[in-house]
């Protein structure tokens, strides 16, 4: 096949099918979004280049570049998150802070294809801008569980703090760069275990001392209050240490606190550190029970220094982001997405094009009452009219001919049980509501 | 200020206001389409830069092409009419026709920008594959129809057949390629005027005879039945013609024909030619009547030989595409778009962090119910919090402090008129319902 009609590999067609059942799961995340006053904000496809530079660290050469005719250095958005840096600098003295923005949209990554993984893929980011309080790490962490609860989507939300990965740091002495390495380490947890974590550490030549303190980091385990008290215990009283002791005990109280909590939904992981260097807070990751194998389906963390305005001052930050397709792959893996075939409700059969307009007329009826009608473009047999509804998955069917139209009655046909009623045209819309 | 903080030229912020206004127009676009039977469908931002060649005619220089890392030629997205044709060749086996789709998306241009006219820009657009009936014709012209009425925006549909176009290229004796300069200028009638068409088609080279033809041809006008008959003197009677104008008749009788029918929103228009190679029957442009300057905020037509499935075979399509950016930009100025400033309706005061529970329960409470809350996250004095809900534009206010919570009950504020109401908090949610 030439290039003409062919796919780029990594991305994606979205037939009808396939997109109203992707809709459904993406209209459920934005109505939870609504509902905890988060509003929508959207930022353009291509950025200039300068803007996304040195932020993606080892994943800068993934980020979509190139120059314009006009010689503009321009790049594909990579996240949402350094657009809104950029909405908040711009903007910043008219936007009215707390700012509460999601943002629905494609990211595109120069990344292998893999399982659940694409060049084109899909974000939806939720933040609070301007806000450091414990209420918005708790609404964020609410927000996550409300979502995965809505889609019926077992998980778990693991949770740490910066401020206890930072207290590890100072207790095993490292410089900033040190640090920063041992945290994409320690990042690794989940994929290479406590050996490999050591064996890599070991290798990049940090000392026998850290070594058995990260071992002994990475061993804490058991119900929230336990792994709190064993850090308190590893990593003792520094300031670092006590802040992030303190809002990860506030969070895990307060959430317990709610009436149908579920202790098991919120979990103190101190393996949780997350690879990018600007979270200065609370960092989490969203684990699908079911198949855990899929990594973080649900990611974020505080960010306090990195959303600035256009003087400078940082604004503090706390963002949560989903990625639909790895979600949208997980959730198919575990059978939890009932296939959408069609949202057209009635298809009405074409006896002859002289009652065309009748066909119109009618179709137009249930339309204003906001009832999805086909109508059938050609009279062929009835047969082959009826069979043309069935492949496209249309529940009912509307039969109209010559009779009918001197009765004033339509007969409608339940194509799943296929018992037909003849009922009277004004009676039609009641009679499908009825059936919704 | 640097690259870091800036917009580029052409392309599009959108803050929440922005977007949630733009989102109205969105949504009834979507919903006239989904009532009519189309379904969503999406393709990629980047295809093949070689699926787009030679596609656009005198417009291919203002395709975003560019080499990725693997080089391979990329190009983004133009419009939604080549991708569509791509989906058709490379699943026409497994789709059922006629294939109602509609496709909403950003496409991008690398053009000057102007008043309504950017880089990006969202097409909404509609079309039914595998159908050469009157009725397809018919539908998409009343479902543009629907969609400027269900808008409120004042337009006219000038619709014209290319079956005509040919009559009239096929009178003036001339070969194709000449025909196709000459349709591109009866193309811009409406920005240069008759004598302009005649002048660039002298320049041209064209014939006296042949200007005369033209100038004879777009000088008719009156109403539908007129036009058509004018149209039958001047052209004759040729196979072309006739095709032509027995479609044309048959959409305009079938339309007013209809319950509501208003004969201004449909006019046949001799010098509807557009610009594009591919079309082969109906042709239409939308003017809005209010700023008719605007150019069609809603086009298209019958292209019979695009659409081709692997093997070659032609599929009939009809398609209509908005430009919404435009269509937005001719609604503000018509004041036609009432803002929208937040979907938030709760505003819960802080009064102390202690009840931070309460006031999360509380929220949950309402959220379940559907009602969008914003929980005031410090618990600072009471006018500078409500001067908060203000300035966000949230209509209710919900004041749970000590007093309340000992009495089980809460105080409700409307924004709007100050009132405020003492309610038991089960009542809230009806109270909040009642308001709707």
């Amino acid at each position: 096949m030439s290039d003409k009609g062919r796919l780029l590999s990594g991305f994606q067609d979205f037939l009808p099918s396939a997109m109203l059942t992707r809709n459904r799961v993406i209209e459920t995340v934005k109505s939870v979004y609504s509902r905890f006053g988060f509003l929508p904000q959207e930022t353009p496809t291509l950025e200039y280049a300068s803007l996304l530079l040195g932020k993606y660290g080892d994943n800068q050469k993934l980020v979509y570049e190139f120059k314009d005719r006009g010689g503009r250095e321009l790049a594909m958005r990579y996240d949402l998150t350094v657009p809104l840096g950029r909405i908040i600098e711009m903007y910043g003295n008219s936007l009215i802070f707390p700012y509460r923005r999601f943002q629905i949209g494609m990211v595109w990554r120069a990344d292998k294809p893999g399982k659940g993984r694409y060049r084109e893929f899909m974000q939806m980011d939720a933040d609070i801008v301007g806000d450091d309080s414990l209420l918005s790490d708790l609404e964020i962490l609410q927000m996550n569980l409300e979502i995965m609860n809505a889609l019926k989507v077992r998980a778990t939300i693991r949770i740490n703090s910066r401020n206890i990965l930072e207290a590890l740091l100072e207790a095993g002495k490292l410089e900033k760069s040190d640090g920063l390495k041992m945290l994409r380490v320690i990042d690794k947890f989940d994929k290479i275990g406590s050996s490999g974590v050591y064996s890599e550490l070991s290798d990049l030549g940090f000392s026998e001392d850290v070594l058995a303190l990260v071992q002994s980091y990475l061993a804490i385990e058991g119900d929230n209050a336990k792994v709190l008290n064993s850090l308190k215990e590893l990593l003792g009283d520094s300031p670092s240490f006590n802040a992030g002791y303190l809002r990860l005990s506030s969070i895990v109280d307060t959430l317990s606190g709610l009436a149908d909590a579920d202790p098991n939904r919120i979990k103190v992981d101190p393996s949780i550190a997350r690879g990018l260097d600007y979270y200065t807070g609370l960092v989490f990751e969203t684990v699908f029970l079911d198949d855990p194998a899929f990594g973080s389906i649900c990611s974020g963390g505080r960010y306090d220094q990195m959303a600035k305005r256009s003087n400078g001052e940082a604004l503090p930050t706390i963002g949560m982001s989903i990625g639909l397709d790895r979600l949208f792959a997980a959730m198919s893996v575990a059978g939890l997405v009932s296939p959408v075939e069609t949202t057209t409700k009635v298809f009405i059969v074409n006896f002859s094009d002289q009652y065309l307009l009748r066909y119109i007329s009618l179709a137009k009826t249930l339309r204003d009452a906001g009832v999805s009608v086909e109508i059938s473009s050609k009279a062929t047999k009835i047969g082959k009219q009826l069979g043309l509804a069935n492949s496209k998955g249309i529940p009912f069917v509307v039969l109209l001919g010559e009779n009918e139209i001197d009765s004033g009655k339509v007969i409608i046909r339940d194509m799943k049980t296929g018992l037909q009623n003849e009922i009277s045209a004004e009676g039609l819309i009641p009679f499908l509501k009825a059936k919704d």
